[in-house]
C-alpha cells in the first residue's frame, strides 16, 4: 500500500514521540512492503509562532490530501493563563477536528498486565479493565455560539446536538460493541440537560436495530464514580463531547498506562491519530517523554486501514519492551530509564 | 437557641435515614439546651405522587420560614428511562436551589483512617486526603435557556454566568481556604469556553484581596485526572456547577467512604444541608441504608449556626461508631452489619 500521512507534531514533546512513531512505522512499512510518504505540517503553538494561527491553511491542504494524520500534541503554558488571549493553541485542534469532519473520538482504557501495580487503583479493581469510549468531538457545546454580553460582564456557551449528530455517533458505539462484547452505555445528564434527553431517546430508538447489544444509560456523575470503583465493569461508552473530554481523561489514569493511551479520531476518510497525553511542556527536550502511546496510536492507524497484522506487530514490540523493561522514567520504578529514542530504536529493531 | 428546621426527606432510603438524623439531633438539642421543631414537608417523586409537582409551593413555604432545611434524597427509576416525562423530581431540586438562593454547594471529602482500606485507591495515595470543593450551584448549563428546534430534531442547553455569579462563590472560596491550608484551586475548561474565561479572569482579580491564598487554575479534565492519582494534593476547590457535580461525585468515592459524605448548600440566612449520596432506590424500605452521612449533614447544620460544640459532638459519635464497628453493610466486611435504625440508635445513646 502506498500511504501518504500528515505528520503533525505540535508542541512540547509532540516532536520527540512522533519522531519515534515515524521510525517505528517505517520499520513496519519495510517489513510489509508498504510505502509511506510524510507529510510534515505547522500546528499548535509552533505554527502560532511561525505564521500566527494554530490550523494554518497550508496545514489543512497538507491533512486533506493525505491518507490520515499522526498527531503528537498541543498546548502551551504561555497561554493557559491569559483568558484574554485570543489565538491559542487549542484552537487549533478543534479546528482541525471540525475541517476534517472527526466527530468520533475513539479512546480505548485498557491494562497491561506488567504495569497492574503502577495504578492509583487496588490491582482487584482493575484487573481485566478493557473499556473503549466513543466520544463526540464536533458538536456540543465545545462548538456553539459562545460570547459575551453586557459589557462583558456575563458569558455564555450554547450547548447544541442534533439527532442526526448523535445517530452517527451511536451508531459507531452499537457497531463497536457488536465486535467486543455487546455492551453499550449511553452516558448522559438526562435528568437536567435537553440535549442529553435528545441523545437518549434518540439511542433508546436504534437499540431495536441492535437487539444483541445491552444498552444503559447512566448518568455521567454516575460514570464518574464507577470509573474509579469498577472500570471492568464497562464495555463500549458513548457520550457527548465535554463529558467525554473530562470522563476520558479521567478513565485514563486508572489503568496506571497513561503514558501508553492512544486515540483515534474518525468520521471521514482520512482519520487523526494521536495519543491522549498532552504537551508536557517539563519535559520538552529532555528525551524522557514516553513514545509508548503515541507508538500505539500508528498501530490504530494502521488497523483503521484494515492493516491488522500491521497494527498487531507494533503491540507486540510495545508489550515485549514493557516486560523487557524497556521504558521511560515514568514506568522504571527505579530500575533503569531509558530515553524517548532509545526506547524508539528498541521497538524499531525488534518489529 | 430555638431552631425550626424544615425536614425534607424525600425518595427511597431518604426517610430512614433521616429518621436516625432527628434521633440524633433531638438529643444533641437535650444535651446542649435547644429546642428544635422539626417541619416535615414533601419533595420529589414522593411530593408527585402526592400532589403533581416535586416542589410544591407548601414545601417552600416551609423551607422559607425554617433556620435550615434537612434533606434526604430524591429520584426515582420510573422517571430516568423516560426523556419524555414532563414533572422529574431532581425539577424539585433545582427549583428549591434557586428559590431558596443555594448558590453554593459545599462538598467535603476526607478519609476516616478506619475506612482507609475500603477505598478503591491504594492507601498510600488517599492517606491525608481532606479537600473541599464550592460548587457553583444556582447558574451555569442547569439554569440557562434550553429547549427543541426543528420539530424536535435540534436540542440546545445554554450555560450562562455573570461576573457577579461567580465573585460570589469564589469569594466563599478564598474565604473557607484562608480557614484552611490557603489553598485554592479554580477548574475551569478556560483553553474551549467564554463562561471559563470569565470564571478565570474574575477569580484572578480577585487574588489580590487574598494575598495570602496560592491560587492554582487547571483544567477541569486534568482535575478529574489528579483527584483519582494525587487527592490529597488539593486543599479548596472552586468550580461552575456541572463541573462540579461530575468532580464532586468522582471525588466522593475516592475515600471509600461515600456513604459517609455530607454536604452543605448556603447562599442566603437559610441553608440545606444533606448526604451526597441519592436515594438508593433498591434499599428502600430494607433498614440497610447508610445513615451517617446524613447526621454528619447534620453536624454540618449545627455548625453553620455556630454550634462548633453540637457539631463535634455528633463527628465524635460517628468516629467512635465507626472504630466499634457499629456500622451498616456497606462497612461491616465481613463483620456484624447493623441495621439503619440501630446505627440511629447507637448515635443518638452516644453523644
Ligand atoms: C486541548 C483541548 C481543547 C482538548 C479537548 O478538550 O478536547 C483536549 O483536552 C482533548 O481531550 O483532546
Ligand atoms: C439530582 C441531580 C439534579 C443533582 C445535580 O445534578 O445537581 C445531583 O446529581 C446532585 O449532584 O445533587
Amino acid at each position: 500500500m502506498k500511504l501518504n500521512i500528515a505528520l503533525l507534531a505540535g508542541d512540547g514533546i509532540g516532536p520527540e514521540v512522533i519522531d519515534q512513531a515515524v521510525k517505528v512505522c517505517d520499520v513496519v512499512a519495510t517489513k510489509f512492503n508498504h510505502e509511506i510518504s510524510w507529510k510534515p505540517a505547522l500546528t499548535g503553538a509552533a505554527a502560532i509562532d511561525a505564521v500566527g494561527e494554530p490550523y494554518p491553511d497550508e496545514t489543512h491542504e497538507i491533512c486533506k490530501n493525505s491518507d490520515a494524520v499522526l498527531f503528537g500534541a498541543i498546548g502551551h503554558p504561555r497561554f493557559d493563563n491569559d483568558p484574554s488571549a485570543t489565538v491559542r493553541p487549542e484552537q487549533g485542534l478543534l479546528k482541525m477536528r471540525k475541517a476534517l469532519g472527526l466527530f468520533a473520538n475513539v479512546r480505548p482504557t485498557f491494562t497491561f498486565p506488567s504495569l497492574l501495580d503502577k495504578s492509583p487503583l487496588k490491582r482487584e479493581r482493575i484487573e481485566g479493565t478493557d473499556l473503549v469510549f466513543l466520544r463526540e468531538l464536533t458538536g456540543g457545546i465545545y462548538f456553539g455560539e459562545k460570547g459575551r454580553r453586557d459589557g462583558g460582564e456575563t458569558a455564555f456557551d450554547n450547548c447544541v446536538y442534533t439527532r442526526e449528530e448523535v445517530q452517527r455517533l451511536a451508531k459507531k458505539g452499537f457497531e463497536l460493541a457488536m465486535t467486543r462484547s455487546k455492551r453499550l452505555c449511553c452516558v448522559d445528564k438526562a435528568n437536567v440537560l435537553e440535549t442529553s434527553r435528545l441523545w437518549r431517546e434518540t439511542v433508546q430508538a436504534m437499540e431495536k436495530d441492535y437487539p444483541e447489544v445491552a444498552v444503559s444509560y447512566e448518568f455521567v456523575d454516575a460514570v464518574a464514580m464507577r470509573l474509579v470503583q469498577w472500570p471492568n465493569s464497562y464495555d463500549v461508552l458513548i457520550t457527548e463531547n465535554l463529558f467525554g473530554d473530562i470522563l476520558t481523561d479521567e478513565a485514563s489514569v486508572i489503568s496506571g498506562s497513561m503514558g501508553l493511551m492512544p486515540s483515534a479520531s474518525l468520521g471521514s476518510d482520512i482519520g487523526l491519530f494521536e495519543p491522549i497525553h498532552g504537551s508536557y511542556p517539563q519535559a520538552t527536550g529532555l528525551n524522557i517523554a514516553n513514545p509508548m502511546a503515541t507508538v500505539l496510536s500508528a498501530a490504530m492507524m494502521f488497523e483503521n486501514f484494515g492493516l491488522h497484522a500491521e497494527g498487531k506487530a507494533i503491540r507486540e514490540a510495545v508489550n515485549n519492551a514493557l516486560n523487557k523493561g524497556i521504558v521511560t522514567e515514568d514506568l522504571a520504578d527505579g530500575g533503569k530509564a531509558y530515553g524517548t529514542s532509545e526506547v524508539g530504536d528498541w521497538l524499531a529493531a525488534n518489529i
